[in-house]
């Protein structure tokens, strides 16, 4: 193997630089005062898991997963996503204290990266959990909570889709025969591609209404109108009540007053497999993946032995920092230049400045080799210098 | 091997549940609102790094190193500490925009524990590293800001031990033949095993002025009269310059104020085989090991191919969060609980409060199964209940 040069970092890593880090910690502190705010309470969780627990219930790809071993040969897991872990601590512990239990968190997550992707595979997320709610309001909740979050972030331009597991579930089972073409179908619908989801159905012979039905999911994006669509589709008692309560929920985001960042689109299906009900994604301007996705999901803690119904949403920031556009560089830090002989006033000084809220660089001038070019990156330096010493 | 429960996790790995996150996110706030006050700038590194750059740097026993293998088959690492981590950034890319550089942290770090160990496998820093100025105000300001740091944290009662590697360096050169002998006295005195340390001076057999100059290293802790016996022990050279940076700092922390804070103790020793000169350890009450440790290195950037001298320190939050002692549980949110009918109302209700800072959660009584047990976790709660629902 070739030898790495020092700087190389593995794929998909990164380093946040200061102005990036500024901007994030400025978004970062507003999201999580908004969260906070509705009653959330943040949790932390390990960077490493069992596979076997959490690496299992996470619903991510195992060639995304980071594995290790540990020292008595148990496969480990960097967390890959924050609603498996979430769901492990409530079922152990704090369900047994409140119910229903809002989480919420500000975490990295990784997901392993092939050389070609480009993509990070180690990145923040900043979300909620609401569980033990099975009432349409956890649903409502988490989308008004999604708004009033992109909207505290700065994020004006952003529209939520929503759309529901069960009713796709409904139609896929009613028109398909079997489960590797409803498969099929779910994997072209994912993917968002239309033309290949259309061929497809083509591509099965099936009669004439059943293949407009499977066809009639791509026009059912819109307002409260895709509801009388889907009625007339699936008409079975799971199909009316998953219409009934994407119907509920429009009722209550008027109520909420979010219904202007909201559309419906039935075809919408998630890769994390462990949504059950309403479910959601969230794009901002020319961002090309969702800046966040959300839903219910009703079984998974009881993979840690405990039944409860949730919901929640997780946010990527770098996408959102993405969608938010340029960040303008904070240079509002003073730089106090001191020799030796001066050097106690400007400790003074300087806590001083720092006292009254000034940030306040202290630098010996002896420890600078290069002086012009070192005060260049400051906006305001203050000399206390001996005249000796700057002439020598 | 046996099966897993579900809420396993690996060893050293824990959970931080709302009360102590609450109260490590104030303390963490307020610290680096501190740090940024001294001009230092946060950036974040990847958690995984590769082995052979930044693993080997680090100075972490391999043996603590958390490993796996890249989809290319390289060798990774979670990173064991921020350091090398930003030695590596600041060489690559930043010391190119500014020297000094000054850079700080809040980052979880990794080092395999046995299962006997009992300590964290993951746990947060918080530090700074200052890079490109190698005189001893770098030293001075390193330990002045810790001291700042730790008192803005709440942290009042804490002792800054400091030592000179380069000075115990010299004093083992200069009274032992070999460096196995001179390893052997440093693993004793990095383990602050002092009586075996004076056993296996005893057992060398050296001249007498010899073994004496060894154990007067034991003496050398107090304030400035350490320099006085330091002087008689080691009078070359380079001892001589490694007490004359000692006695610079002590004026130094004089005119920070901050020498109350600080004893000298020339015995010390650290794990950080990096150091190079001036290095400190911080003790707070009955913590048993030290919250924090820091000093200057000279030559790790000098491993990414850039030569410039830097100082630094680094708290452990945990540590930090023991000594500060006993945690109050926040518990000021207010519940709203509602029924359909009144849902637009507490919806608006719950708004006007958040917006005049409170925090409230908003809660549908139909997705509570237990209202009584559910609301005693609030100390106010609003019912906006219908009447004939709440009798139902």
């Amino acid at each position: 193997m070739t030898k790495l040069f020092m700087f190389e970092k593995p794929i998909g890593m990164r380093d946040t630089l200061p102005i990036l880090y500024g901007a994030k910690m400025k978004v970062r502190h507003r999201m999580l005062q908004e969260i906070k705010s509705w009653g959330y309470q943040m949790i932390e969780t390990p960077a490493l898991e069992y596979y076997e627990t959490v690496g299992e219930a996470s619903a991510i790809l195992n060639q995304q997963l980071f594995k290790l071993l540990d020292q008595q040969g148990r496969s480990l897991v960097l967390r890959p996503d924050m609603t498996a872990p979430i769901a492990r601590v409530a079922a152990s512990k704090l369900l047994k204290k409140r119910i229903p239990l809002r989480l919420s968190y500000s975490a990295n997550v990784y997901r392993a990266q092939q050389r070609e992707g480009g993509r990070p595979a180690e990145f923040e997320q900043i979300g909620i959990e609401c569980i033990g709610n099975s009432t349409v309001s956890g649903d409502a909740e988490s989308i008004a909570l999604l708004v009033s979050t992109l909207k505290v972030a700065g994020l004006h331009q952003f529209k939520i889709s929503v759309g529901h597991v069960g009713f796709i579930q409904e139609l896929l089972v009613y028109a398909l025969k079997s489960e590797s073409e409803a498969e099929q179908c779910r994997k072209f619908l994912f993917e968002k591609n239309y033309v290949g989801y259309r061929n497809y159905v083509s591509s099965l012979k099936l009669p004439y209404d059943v293949e407009e039905c499977l066809l009639s999911l791509l026009k059912m994006r819109g307002l409260e109108e895709v509801f009388q669509i889907a009625k007339t589709v699936v008409n079975n008692e799971a199909g009316k009540k998953a219409i009934g309560e994407l119907e509920d929920l429009w009722v209550q985001l008027h109520e909420y007053d979010v219904q202007d960042y909201v559309s419906f689109d039935l075809s919408l299906i998630s890769h994390m497999s462990y949504y059950t009900g309403i479910l959601f994604e969230v794009y901002a301007g020319s961002v090309g993946s969702p800046i966040g996705n959300g839903g219910r999901y009703d079984n998974l803690l009881n993979q840690f032995g405990y039944q409860a119904p949730a919901t929640g949403f997780g946010l990527v920031m770098d996408r959102l920092l993405e969608a938010l556009g340029e960040i303008e560089e904070e240079n509002d830090v003073i730089c106090i230049m001191f020799s030796k002989e001066q050097r106690k006033e400007a400790i003074s000084l300087a806590k001083e400045m720092r006292e009254s809220g000034e940030a306040v660089v202290l630098q010996d001038i002896d420890g600078v080799s290069d002086v012009q070019a070192y005060v260049k990156s400051f906006t305001t330096v203050n000399y206390l210098v001996n005249v000796q010493e700057e002439s020598k």
